[in-house]
């Protein structure tokens, strides 16, 4: 789970609800046809945007990745790969089959070695597999960020189809007030869902892609070595040395 | 048909449709002088921004575009190559003349091999007219995304004129109301025109034109070999190894 | 004549002057204060932004530019170079002398030829002749850019000061919409000499600026060519291939 | 302490509470609630962009750095690393164990240097510990940026919740001023935090981690030479022109 | 004297000043504190922004160059150095003692070259004097930048301060209009201060920053050159080879 994407949320949600519980009936504030036009407002602009098929699955993913997706540290990262060369130097590559592995991708390219395909076989399989995970976490991140600029956009369009609306018929005084009321909602749903989650997500999902380039590289890089059977130590001090030079520096801290 | 594109556009006219058919009368959101200032308007600007000439054109190919064009993956038009080129070689280059082949662009180079055009020739051509149309397809972007830009202009425009005529005769307080509400029209008109239409068609005709650009140059590059005679086999393997990394892997995702 | 540019700006004034018309009296729509107000204030911006001497002469060359300058296909120079060259094989230089040419640039580089200047005399006065023109396009697109930026921050400070002197005498409540209605005068003036005249009109000199570019590189070839004699095949040959590729690809097109 | 910001702020803080102690009863400015809907969503979104880990930490590094942090000259640097090279020279690597070395990180390489480590570690320490400093202060100025994006954001949303509860119950009047009053104070927390606080330290941090990053690289640089026993005029030498060529001049003008 | 600058803003300036003439009593916009929150506000954020000495210093500099500097043709520059070899030639380096030189940066070099000092020394204090220059010029223009930012968002927080004691207290309905009147004062004074001096000034220190390391670095070529003895003719031919093109072109333009 990540703390972070969850805390934030709830805890601007519970923030703007306190506001609202402060500020009388609860009541003003919800208005279906409000949510609809602002959602589906989004949602159209967005669909328009993107091809059909990727919206759907980008918006999952992308959303999966930023509430659960748990920040693994390349040095445990490279911890569990020395093991593993242990293993599979002590047992051979059929020994592997036995482990556990945590992170999926880990787990598909020990797969892999344990069933004895080749070299470049795995390379070319798991160099495929790493693209397609950040293209999608990518293209998530742009979905995202579409709904976070569209949102206030159609929240702004409703807001006008109220004012025109109460302004047409203005026969009843006291009704004024209460129509602006209305009117103003959808503004406000799209300064909360911009503003509260579809923004905050893009930036959140465009850093954690850029943590999975690293961290799936490294497995890539790791795998490739136990295919070839290096020893522990060497697979470590290899694998350190591949990594970007600021990830080594947090390597070399969270070791110590 | 993109079907992304006619959900997005259709769904989103409805949810507004929607929010103005719960905000009471339709009538009042109805007004031929807003919808010319705004149309018009953001067309004067367009045209002074863009020659003549291409206004048209690339309006009516964006759009023909962003509406119809299916998506073709690449590894579609590898296989459809791969069989061409099977063909090729059982009967020759003429045998070529008989196949159908869908892909107007493929037809056109499959076209100049039946006819027996020289190699350097068939490339200059494909290239050519391979240029102008990715050229078209970014003068349509420019253009929606310039139209995008000019509405809310107008529409802002058009409701400071509404507002400065009420505001200049305000002998009859009734009509205040009702004459506010028609200066609102063409910003909400505008805003409707950018966000629901012109600046999501852009985009999408943005994407277009980078898949175009992978799936005619691969055209291009299939044609060559077409003419040159390999093997299916043979082209099949050139035609991967040319695609893009990503593209790549898509290729081998949908060909598993 | 640039058609686009004037059709644009008439059809837009015209759009805009009907809303006026529409909207009820026209002299509600005309404060002279207020047009000085924007204009002069815009164009004090842009005084200071700019050295004296470039703004008063980038403004009305970038204004001739964008309304009379008539684009000319890089394959219609092509060939008239082609024919001069045709002459001066057949005549020698000096049956340059008698032969009319249209283009500015192209008639002063062959009167250069006629007159026997040398090889590097020539190339040095024609690029420095291009540079001199393009970098005085680009000042024209920068200042119209520059008041377009301008004119509705100085729309925004004229309604100020009418709001404020409207707020703080509104001892005759009647006065108050007159009195905002010339206050918001300055909004829309400035909002459509941005948006429709400024720029789109640095917008179209950005293009034309890229065109000219091209075209003068061209047409300084071209002389060079003439100048050393080559014949006119050679010279319509080498044109093409120095032509940027889209180019080529247009140029191809309209001979075809 | 670094003057410009707590001078900057604090004189801020009071030019907008003179303004407030004029406009009337300071009272009226004062609105916990407002406070909490704006600090606490501009929290929340700021939670969901970065990592749980950072947010804490690299906000008190950067309050700390903006306020406190003391320029250092890169020639005040330089004549202390000289210094110590005499000593190093003079009494060798242990002499430096008596030596007070005021800078954090200079005083770490010194007592690396008494304690006698080798060169290649020295100089992977440091860069770590460097690449570690530098990246803490990015990621301070990347927190600041965002809460100060976020927070007229969320000043916003305040203000609508305000308006639309103030327009659904209008039952009294006189209500409505205090109100609005109180709607409009969160637009102004969230322009006070931002404007004058949290975008201008995201600056400060910006330009501190260039300086930071010259200077940790002279020392680093400064640190390695000491390792290697230099003469301290070659230090010195080697040290200016190590130096990026602006703060050479910087440099020869501070020393002149 | 720069009159572009100065006219630019008296002529705004006058144009503002129309307008609060025509719009009724000038009282109703002067307002002390108003201008305090805007002109204070603004400070305070810059000075949060940079280090204290800067500020003080990079605005004065910045001021005098945007006002006071005049354009300096590289022709004119050219010329003056080659009569000042002329005289080097003829009555050698001690020569130039006598001569006038207006240029203060000139004169400095021909001052290195009569007092006797070689060329290393020279050039090396002369490249250090054009960068930090160069340097200050650019804090100056991002200085006016960070001012013409601010102001405009400290009139907003003056203007809400205004409105929200305004609204805290509306027992006395008469008072509403010049409230507002003085609330909106703020507001206008930071979008009067951003587009009439300071943005327009960072503009043209950008131009002028750019201009000074065109003529600063022919000066310090040419000194060079007159250290050397060259021929006028030789210095003059080199310093024109040594112009960027355009200037190039410029210079032959001028010189004709």
């Amino acid at each position: 789970m990540d703390l972070a994407t969850i805390i934030g949320i709830i805890f601007g949600a519970f923030v703007v609800g306190l506001a609202i519980f402060l500020g009388g009936e609860i009541g003003a504030f919800v208005d279906v046809p409000s949510v609809l036009i602002v959602v589906g407002g989004a949602s159209a602009a967005t669909l328009v945007r993107f091809p059909l098929a990727n919206v759907a699955s980008a918006l999952i993913l992308g959303g999966k990745t930023a509430f659960t997706h748990r920040r693994i540290e390349p040095h445990d990262l490279i911890n569990e790969i020395a093991e593993l060369a242990d293993v599979a130097r002590k047992q051979g590559p059929l020994g592997l089959e036995g482990v556990e592995v945590d992170h999926e991708f880990l787990a598909k390219g020990v797969q892999y070695i344990a069933d004895g395909y080749d070299h470049d076989f795995i390379r070319e399989s798991l160099e495929r597999e790493r693209d397609l995970m950040l293209e999608r976490l990518q293209d998530g991140q742009r979905i995202f960020k579409a709904i976070g600029d569209a949102a206030p956009a159609f929240g702004m369009i409703g807001t006008l189809v109220g004012l025109v609306a109460m302004l047409a018929n203005m026969d009843d005084p006291s009704k004024i007030g209460p129509s602006m009321a209305i009117a103003l909602l959808t503004t406000l749903y799209g300064a909360i869902i911009a503003n509260l989650v579809c923004l905050p997500v893009a930036d959140k999902l465009e850093l954690k892609s850029k943590i999975e380039d690293v961290n799936l590289t490294l497995i890539l890089d790791g795998v490739m070595q136990l295919r070839d059977s290096k020893s522990p130590n060497l697979v470590k001090e290899m694998l350190i040395s591949y990594l970007p030079e600021k990830g080594r520096a947090a390597f070399a801290e969270a070791s110590a």
